[in-house]
């Protein structure tokens, strides 16, 4: 049992029995690990080098200590993650500007929304939609490309939140300088400070997250609509294998809308048909089929697979045709799956490039449209192939669930009265808000089960959660964003989800909308005039993988929100940097992280932490110790 | 013995006795390396791991190959390396442009070399001379914080290079989205394919150096004034312990130019005397003291120290008050020494922090006048203390250099004349012209002593040398850049530099005069009408050590330079990769990797490859074997 999904198991059966290489077995065999890199004692960024160290060898050759030593790998994590979000941003950004320029096939479809984010940009909203769009675009394109303190962190963030942090020398400059100053920061012999080095990450952090990370949402809703409530399906029984199966998978979009609106003309269909198909579906996995979840409801948009590590056993299943990768998250050894059960990998990104596969179908946005044409028809010609050599095996379950809780969404549901949401924490119905923003690892167990645990704990104890990312993809296969799920929920919050008729874990998005979450955040903040620390709310990160949730976290840390992570960082190598994250810096930004492996005990702390809050707002006259 | 060089060896001999911690015994206490991070086959960056690939075990968790594990831990130095060249020709911008604003004590020193690089951005010079600064400036920004292609990479590319590029898929854009693309690709799960990320790590390199670094010489030369040869000295004996004196540190010179100025002034001078000085003194150390040697000549301007390696040696004498640490090259350690010989660290860049020291004088055009007044005036205060209770004991030896000799330079040795250049080369005099862009590091042996070897032996085989970076302090140092080392010189050689008067090691300046460099090449090349891997030129790293010297080693092969690079660098686990560095890739680019630990081996495989390109213009009829 390598999965908290059965599906996942049953494929993982398929996969052992071809021989083919899979991350649980990579993952088993990698399991020795190294003491000095696992707790980021471990330095080879110079030829003096690689150092390890120690309390009896505590210096690197150059001199830096071990606190030094883990925090610097650690903003190193953070670079990466920064500019994987600030990539995407530009690319949204330049996909508005020609979709104003009519060179895509996509069109302006919240304009409320764009006239609402042109107006907090001080554009004038007057003008024609598309001007404003181009306007806003370059906006976005110049601020995130700026040496100057960010406008949009200025427009975006809390007021008192710009107080705490004008006074920890935080409030950062357009991203690309923040990367430029990070990153020079980083290097050997530069800035040997660990507390400096922290607060350089904050820094970066906050115009990723809050120029970058939120505009870059806002764009896509204003592009692909803002996501409202609906239906969908997840798990690998969405699949079909007597239609020819595109897979979408990454972090954008973009491809994935071009290629429904596409998969949706009857002349498409059509040739599938003949090709011996029932016809033709997109089918949504990871990051980019949640963005598309989210979003649409579309007959030839089948759902969402699961998370990274679903990856491998959705392509055991036989029934895919073409696997469309984006940006991020395109698990190396899928190449060895190719022939055995005759899919293609087409890049769509020119990030991505696997062994023996050179080139890609590179999104532009004026290029969309043809690479969803030629994905269509490779598809077609590769489903011909497939359905004569390769036997599909497809797990049946499916799982229904309610997804598109937007900000927006959220709001509507209590009838735009954020208030509603206040009274039912005040009362202690709901004792407070949790944000799951998670990745998968095999690190501490099974695919998901961690996640899966502590959301279960945390509704348990009346927390309503809002999940995101490949966490939130393990919460809806697991059926936690469902209605269904309203009775493993305590009482309270039972009866809030009830007379609203939500589920007890909202899907909230995507990794990529932590932004609209900090968005979501302040506006609780600033209806109840108080900062971010004071807040009866956390977040949780149970099984975080890569580089963008380390970014994520640091945010979050410099938002004033208490953040839960597990597997444990490797910082544990040094006390002073082990201190400064979960002590030291919450007397500065008010938030800090809670490391802590076991998902029981750390929904115990998170609550802890939340009734804390509550009894410094009055909310809760003495300790209670709810199990 | 640590040290090629005596003095710092002398000074290593005090270190010990007051038993401080120093870069030699740190480099012992590490020298047990890991073999798995010192062949490139550990990786950190996601949870799953840490991974160590081996053949037994040839997967990541996540699928990545060793060659794919090897390239990506190499971008990711590289990352930081053209981030810090980028970080510095911003600077170097802003401060163009505040110069022009009259905010600076700076004033455009060479109105000529600004009009010509205007004239080929395309800027029209007939205007007022600061509005064409201030438009030069703009357009570099712009040009840096770009997402379409680089307009300064098309400018100063090598015609027959950036056909190369185009089929290779390698002309750039900004150095902003080639950092983009590049951290992003890194990331776990992004791209898999070893070739494609050694690709973009290429592609970011073109625009690190012939965008940022090419514009942020021009615009220091323009200034500060374009090198010219003049004498000057280097080593320890330049101290003298009753002067006040001020050492400026890193790789930026915008701080220390502007102490020149006002330790120039008399009363500055006097109120040092007050204090019981002879006088106070500017002192240059590691490439800000290069860059600021190569242009200035000054009473108040002593000469350089030496290199990164000599930092904590120089501040072992007691003859230093301030300490003034901008961006690169601060080793962490020197905090240690501050107490015990009385001296203060002054970090004039934000990038700079140490242990205990978590502010500075931060490093701002329109505040550098301020900046420069408040460190003399800490000096000459510091002064005091130190006189009364510091015993200083300066090594004797100080070392009569030739330096200044840029790209106009060498031009004007030739009586503006390459045909004179190619004519010795042509004839054999000269077999070839090595560039030496070097770092030190302790990895191979005692510091300097590959650097030096390697120069040596190529002067000897009539090969002309240009010096750069922490090396040509070593040669600097080592006496190779004075007109005494003519007689070191083969015969062909020797007589070539006697009748130009010039030294056979030409000091060229800093690590960041690579795209200075990457200009004199192209012209060379252009005069001949050739492209750039048939000239007989070759690039050499004897002791490379850090981030700047990899991106600038991945240009010079993407360049089409053969370069030589010791200690061999962290990618020997893979197989794959190595063959991709040292041989496929001259079927791509023309340029490739030599990995070779002897220094003189080093320089005889330089020498057959410069032979080898003879031979292919026809200059040698058979392989002759000269020793």
């Amino acid at each position: 049992m390598i999965s908290y999904h059965e599906t996942v198991n049953e494929m993982y059966e398929r996969v052992r029995e071809e021989e083919l290489s899979n991350v649980a077995d990579r993952y088993e065999a990698q399991k020795l690990k190294c003491s000095f890199c696992a707790q980021g004692l471990s330095c080879q960024l110079c030829t003096m080098g690689p150092c390890r160290l120690s309390d009896l060898n505590p210096f690197g050759a150059c001199g830096l200590t071990k606190a030094g030593v883990a925090v610097r790998n650690f903003v190193h994590r953070n670079i990466l993650g920064a500019s994987a979000y600030t990539y995407h941003a530009i690319e949204a950004a330049k996909t508005l500007k020609a979709t104003a320029e009519g060179k895509t096939p996509f069109e302006i479809r919240d304009v409320e929304k764009l006239k609402w984010f042109a107006e907090q940009l001080g554009i004038d909203t007057s003008k024609d939609v598309k001007e404003i769009a181009k306007e806003v675009a370059d906006f976005v394109i110049k601020d995130l490309s700026s040496h100057e303190k960010s406008k949009l962190v200025e427009i975006f963030a809390p007021k008192k939140r710009l107080e705490v942090w004008e006074k920890l020398g935080l409030i950062p400059d357009g991203v690309f300088q923040e990367l430029l100053t990070a990153a020079t920061s980083a290097m050997t012999n530069v800035d040997s400070n660990y507390v400096s080095l922290a607060k350089k990450a904050m820094r970066m952090s906050i115009s990723t997250i809050l120029a970058a990370q939120l505009s870059l949402e806002i764009i896509q809703d204003v592009l692909f609509g803002t996501p409202t409530p609906h239906e969908a399906y997840v798990d690998l029984g969405i699949l079909d294998p007597d239609y020819v199966n595109i897979v979408v998978n990454g972090h954008e979009p973009f491809v994935g809308m071009a290629l429904i609106k596409l998969a949706e003309r009857e002349d498409v269909q059509r040739k599938a048909i003949e090709a011996g198909a029932k016809g033709l579906r997109i089918v949504g996995s990871i990051e980019t089929g949640q963005e598309i979840l989210q979003r649409v409801e579309s007959p030839v948009f089948v759902g969402l697979t699961g998370n990274w590590i679903t990856q491998e056993f959705l392509l055991a299943t036989g029934a895919v045709d073409v696997f469309a990768a984006d940006m991020n998250c395109t698990v190396p050894r899928i190449v060895d799956y190719q022939e055995k059960f005759k899919f293609k990998i087409v890049p769509v990104s020119k990030l991505i490039r696997l062994e023996g596969i050179d080139s890609g179908l590179d999104y532009e946005p004026e290029k969309v449209e043809e690479i969803a044409k030629k994905i269509i028809d490779l598809a077609i010609e590769t489903f011909k192939e497939r359905r004569k050599s390769v036997e599909p095996r497809v797990p049946k379950r499916k799982q229904k669930v309610l997804v598109g809780f937007s900000t927006e969404a959220i709001l509507k549901a209590l009838d735009n009265d954020l208030g509603k949401l206040v009274e039912a924490i005040k009362s202690g119905a709901i004792k407070g808000v949790v944000a799951l923003v998670s990745c998968a690892t095999l690190k501490n167990g099974k695919q998901d089960e961690n996640t899966v645990t502590v959301a279960k704990e945390l509704i348990k104890r009346d927390i309503l959660v809002l999940s995101m990312g490949c966490g939130n993809a393990a919460l809806q296969v697991a059926g936690l964003t469902s209605l269904d799920a309203i009775k493993e929920a305590g009482e309270g919050l039972r009866k809030v989800c009830e007379s609203l008729g939500i589920p007890p874990v909202l899907s909230f998005g995507t990794c990529t909308d932590t932004g609209r979450l900090a968005y979501l955040v302040k506006v609780l903040a600033d209806y109840l005039g108080v900062d971010i620390p004071q807040l009866p709310i956390a977040a949780t990160a149970p099984e975080y993988m890569e580089q963008k949730a380390t970014i994520d976290a640091i945010f979050a840390i410099a938002y004033g929100v208490t953040t839960h992570v597990s597997p444990v960082p490797p910082i544990t190598g040094s006390e002073e940097a082990v201190k400064l994250l979960t002590e030291d810096v919450e007397k500065l930004t008010g938030g800090k992280v809670i490391v802590e492996e076991d998902p029981v005990k750390a929904a115990e702390k998170i609550y802890e932490a939340i009734m804390e809050k509550r009894r410094e707002l009055g909310l809760e006259v003495e300790v209670k110790t709810k199990k």
